[in-house]
């Protein structure tokens, strides 16, 4: 299978594309821009679920729900994020369809049952949210409000990518409501910090923390707060934002608590989320030629066991030593799945374990039972080795947390090579066209300069990073002064 | 609080509305007819959901996601299934808003920017997902597709509750596809059991399992099998339904495989979901008049501790206690919160503790730090008992398995107190209206006696019991034979 799969150095979008429908992970659907997510894509959805849905409760947030919907009038309350907005949105005009009297057999809105008020199918629920709040707030006892929602939301985007830009695509998004603004801020940082993490640890994926210039904000924010990730085809990708929202919601909802001085005051606010774009990311991150490379925290089988046998009786002995090794893999909480398809040979079996990324492989064939041994393959570096069979459980454990932490590193050292300072806009082109990646420049801090260096290059500046060091420069566009670099890439 | 609850005497449904507000389940929106599913209502769904995915999986099935949107042309390709649901479909017409020119600062839907094609939001998903397994299926290797999906539905109900009846609810629906009609319905009995197993071992709620009589069916099924349960007011209410729905999507959607003889067959299908809909069947079979009453399985917080202190060391001392009771629980798999509140008394937190249903309640105050005691209070039986904290862990983990089974058999013997055999009209009405519950009567098997009776009393046919024994006897409408009896009930 994966002997069709266009290489990367061929063309890395088409290699993205092939590899998202080969190795089963998602389809387009009959819905324009609508992905279906397969199942063995939605486990990967899921394991990251899992540990997010772990990393937001521990910060002490509760899950809830809102409508789908939002009325119109709700949606154009707050109005920057009504203008971001407004360009993608599906709308809901009738409640009911009929019988088409024109076409037997066919149906057709019903005229009779439009909507009074139009709904938005939500891109975003800030609206519906902070008219809620509206009702849950009245004193700082209420507060902070710290809830998170699993949700589809739906932006009608023009040009969209399995995973990477979808008109529907799953999320989180947190929504919090706080007494203060120094805590709003924390708050928002906090969650930045938080995706950081996982995006790190969990899903080996080395990101950069920074906040986004005014124009690169989401609609209507103070300050967007943001995680930032290096493809291999050295285009960035944004895999998380967080936002500090100021008073701006809490001012178009009328959301006033009365504080612990019993002054009345506008509630401060944050959202954040991470989508299923993250799921496109874990694959441009890691996965080669071959097909995908899964980090085993994120994958849904950590270990495949094949057997080669050609009679019964090798299968019965094989199946009790398979049996044996899942059952202390499990102790371990490794997960293991037996492959003992009989519609498949060994070798298709390779082939597609190869292509779906499982971190290990272990054959299991006749030499192996008389010699006590098992064949154990690593997907990220495709080497093989005999390995005796005792004390293989923990073997494999270590194995797994090694493969974890060098995929880690050599994502991190990939993305430290395609940092690149550049102090003139020629070599700025220059390295975005040759070299690619992260371009470390001097900005003068306009919003002109910015949409001129866009124009002209295709960069776009993705974030100021937290931990940037204040140096004085030029601008590499406008030649004025400048007190940092920022980070420019082309990105998805 | 829970004083002010309408009692279920007075009037059991605005007892039942209150509570679901009260307790901060949910609360209507400002979207007609949708619900905003709170936090703590979200906890309760989420530890069903969490029960059932793991049942789903251990069946062998596995979760994938599709499409919100359905394209009207697929909508309507299975047509009883459109004509059911024609009726209550939420229409997407458009993908933009613009500034409304006459109205400054507000938008409209934007009249260059309607679809070609309306798409309909999914009132359920057997045609966007037979429509994309037409390209998964080509032969029996291809089969069964064991399938299912966590997502949000959306039917323009016009009478809402919260819960019981909502525009947008949360549910899971399985769609499998076989390769034979035994697999299938054996999949669909399957199916229907599980969700018997989880209302009566997990929600302890005892339910009726059956089949639907045609006219009560799911729209484009051959079989509905179903699970009825009886809420205190004597009112049944259908808790979950799995669809035998034979050739009639695979022919909609002309999906054909080859089977193992090598001829072309239609692909056999099943469908069944549960949704936040057994919420309110929770809420609405143990709950009484001071509030919620919640099983063990499924209550966010299965203990509460509640300190009692005058001063700071007693605060402290408890404090110690209470950490160590937890510590000894968590290590038994038992939930338990410390409610170390400072805003509101130990009277006010017992009210809310009683109002929202957890199971059990610990009170320490300072004479049980003197005697090694804590009070602890049943919330189901509201009684309370002084116990020594020695073995506290063991003696709650055991007191819950007690409640858990306790809260089961009352259920249960209601529900048996509340089946009456009933062979003339006249005591029909009367038993239907007086004593409530199901009605075990004979039914002579047409359309029309059931349209009828429903006409005459407002009980509709629940379900063919699946142990039902044959016994001839006379239609109470018709007086024509029948030859079993069937449960009639008025329902949610």
């Amino acid at each position: 299978m994966s002997k069709n799969l266009t290489s990367r150095a061929d063309d890395y979008s088409k290699w993205y594309n092939e590899l998202v429908v080969k190795a089963d992970l998602a389809e387009n659907s009959a819905v324009r821009g609508c992905m279906v997510i397969k199942p063995y894509g939605y486990a990967i959805w899921e394991k990251m679920q899992a540990e997010l849905d772990r990393m937001f409760k521990e910060t002490g947030h509760q899950n809830a729900y809102f409508p789908l919907f939002v009325p119109k009038s709700l949606f154009e309350a707050e109005e920057k994020n009504a203008e971001g907005f407004a360009k993608e949105c599906a709308v809901v005009t009738h409640y009911r369809l009929q019988n088409d009297p024109d076409n037997p057999g066919k149906l057709r809105v019903d005229p009779d049952a439009k909507l009074e008020e139009e709904l938005v199918v939500r891109p975003t629920s800030e609206a519906i949210i902070w008219n809620t709040y509206k009702g849950w707030i009245q004193s700082y006892r209420d507060l902070p409000i710290l809830i998170n929602q699993w949700a589809n939301v739906v932006r009608w985007e023009m040009r969209t990518r399995l995973f990477l830009r979808t008109a529907e695509f799953l999320w989180q998004e947190g929504h919090t409501a706080h007494a203060t603004e120094a805590e709003a801020l924390i708050e928002a940082e906090q969650m930045n910090n938080v995706y950081a993490e996982f995006a790190e640890n969990f899903m080996a994926i080395p990101v950069i923390k920074g906040v986004k210039t005014e124009s690169e904000r989401f609609a209507g924010a103070i300050e967007t707060y943001c995680i930032e990730a290096l493809m291999q085809d050295g285009k960035a990708l944004q895999a998380g934002t967080s936002h500090f929202l100021g008073q701006n919601f809490a001012k178009a909802f009328d959301v006033k608590f009365t504080n612990n001085e019993g002054k009345l005051d506008y509630v401060w606010a944050t959202s954040w989320g991470v989508s299923t774009r993250l799921v496109g990311a874990l694959i441009m991150t890691h996965s080669d030629d071959k097909g995908l490379v899964l980090p085993p925290n994120l994958a849904p089988s950590q270990v495949v066991i094949v057997p080669i046998f050609k009679t019964d009786e090798q299968f019965e002995a094989i199946t009790e030593k398979a049996e044996q090794i899942i059952k202390e893999l499990k102790a371990l909480g490794v997960s293991c799945k037996f492959d003992k398809r009989t519609t498949h040979r060994p070798g298709a079996k390779f082939a597609q374990h190869e292509l779906q990324g499982v971190p290990l492989r272990i054959a299991i064939g006749p030499k192996d039972l008389e010699n006590n041994t098992v064949e154990l393959a690593r997907r990220d570096t495709l080497t093989k080795e005999i390995v005796q069979i005792d004390n293989i459980a923990s073997t494999i454990k270590d194995l797994l947390e090694l493969i974890q932490d060098e995929l880690f590193k050599k994502a991190l050292n990939f993305r430290e090579e395609h940092i690149t300072e550049v102090d003139d806009l020629e070599t700025f082109k220059n390295v975005l066209e040759t070299k690619t990646g992260f371009i470390s420049a001097h900005w003068d801090g306009t919003i002109e300069s910015e949409q001129k260096i866009k124009e002209l290059t295709k960069a776009t500046i993705r974030c100021i990073p937290s931990d940037n060091k204040l140096e004085a420069g030029k601008c590499i566009y406008s030649g004025n002064p400048s007190t940092q670099r920022v980070l420019f890439a082309k990105a998805y």
